[in-house]
């Protein structure tokens, strides 16, 4: 399976009063490890125009997220995206991110969530319409780097 | 079944390059919502001391959201939260963000999610042990108002 | 001297690790209370058509904040807002941020801000050109309703 | 004078519907830069035991910013730190933040701030006292390297 790795340190203003990481900002780290991703394909994440002069973007169809262990300030976060499906239209993504070090019971997974895209058009007014994966873009995710066994 | 609505405005702050509201934010959204329906019961939100004297919190478990269409700056959003389901320990609520007035096709549905949280106690170093909702607390949120039929 | 208030509670996303609203979020606090001033007077506020048909916005050129003493998670805020110098082509607005009720040492006052916005027209480019204050926009600033002495 | 300098790229969630970074995570960006600094010397951000085993912190007493351009998605971000001034509580540090390419008219300065933070112990409650920068604290700062010349 296509798997990408980017590492990231949790920042003062992810977290919340609890003393851990705001729940929402999971996702955010989530989008940011896809654009990461995206760019290491040599693909422009957010707003791009593609390989037929389209304006084009990858909006959100679904988001989720598992929370298995608190995340803190400071700590060090490898976050491990993998494309678990690739449709004529939407692409899911799946996510593990990680503590480094480990925790003190010798866990390390931190949170497990999925992002489901779809590839759009965008119309001078903003809107969106969905349209079939051009075949080069599908075929940069088809030869994306496999996982190292 | 239980519900909960409450209102709210899009701010500039929950948007993004693309002209809508950032995905995550449709958790502080949900999570929002959530600490209007508690206070609507008299409950605190956060961190508090419970019945029992033990310092306590509701801790995220889970959380989903699926995109219908997009909230734009500005947008009065209803939000309708309902207690999907109840168990020893954790608590799902599911939520509809709804777009008031509808938009031009007259949908005004922008989003439905899910939040599952799990009653935790909290220790001196801030620690979360999971533990039954007290009957106080269940009774509170079994006799949350039904929604008008 | 023109002055707006504005009611606003403390949310969990607004805090931090430290237990308090985390700094940057006054800055959210100031902005949407600039908004809720704007929309009181019957202008939009982000970007909109002005009335010579140009599409315009007031992008931020400088913003401050002194801060006096930490907002926590459910406090609830008044925002009192006052326009302290209009020039040409520029608006600066004082801040103060109150909790009330007050703290238990009778002090109310956590934070004073200014924000100075320039109006702008902007392309189709997005690009940022700023220009007079028009006389229509000028006047319903002029004629803001004054504080109650 | 003292000079740190920190890279950082503008995520997608940094962006508003202006297409622009929301000028709120400029202070953000500034706090990473300081917390950034503070680790190069050897010295934890956030929360920690100082020398003389007491809880402490650096809570912002003051923070500013004059926008001179804007940074968008993408952009590569140099923020150049230094410590502007140095009493007895206060630390002031001054920020610079380019963009790296410069834009297109050969200007790279995309903003300019200020924070001064004060040293704090931190009670039991969470309550902040501010007290002397310890001098094992205050000669890390004043041995911090200097800009290059």
């Amino acid at each position: 399976m296509h798997e990408y790795r980017a590492h990231r340190k949790v920042e003062f203003s992810d977290t919340d009063a609890g003393g851990i990481v705001h729940f929402s900002r999971f996702f955010v780290f989530m989008e940011w490890a896809e654009h990461e991703f995206l760019r290491s394909l040599g693909m422009s994440p957010g707003f791009f125009v593609d390989g037929a002069g389209r304006r084009a973007s990858w909006p959100r169809v679904a988001a989720s997220c598992e929370y298995r262990a608190p995340a803190r300030f400071g700590d060090d976060l490898d976050i491990v995206l993998r494309v678990l499906s690739k449709g004529r239209v939407t692409l899911t993504y799946a996510f593990e991110i990680h503590r480094d070090p480990p925790m003190a019971n010798g866990d390390s997974l931190l949170a497990e969530g999925q992002i489901t895209v779809a590839y759009c058009m965008v119309d001078a007014e903003g809107g969106l319409k969905a349209v079939a994966i051009p075949p080069e873009v599908a075929g940069l995710i088809d030869e994306a780097p496999m996982a190292p066994s």
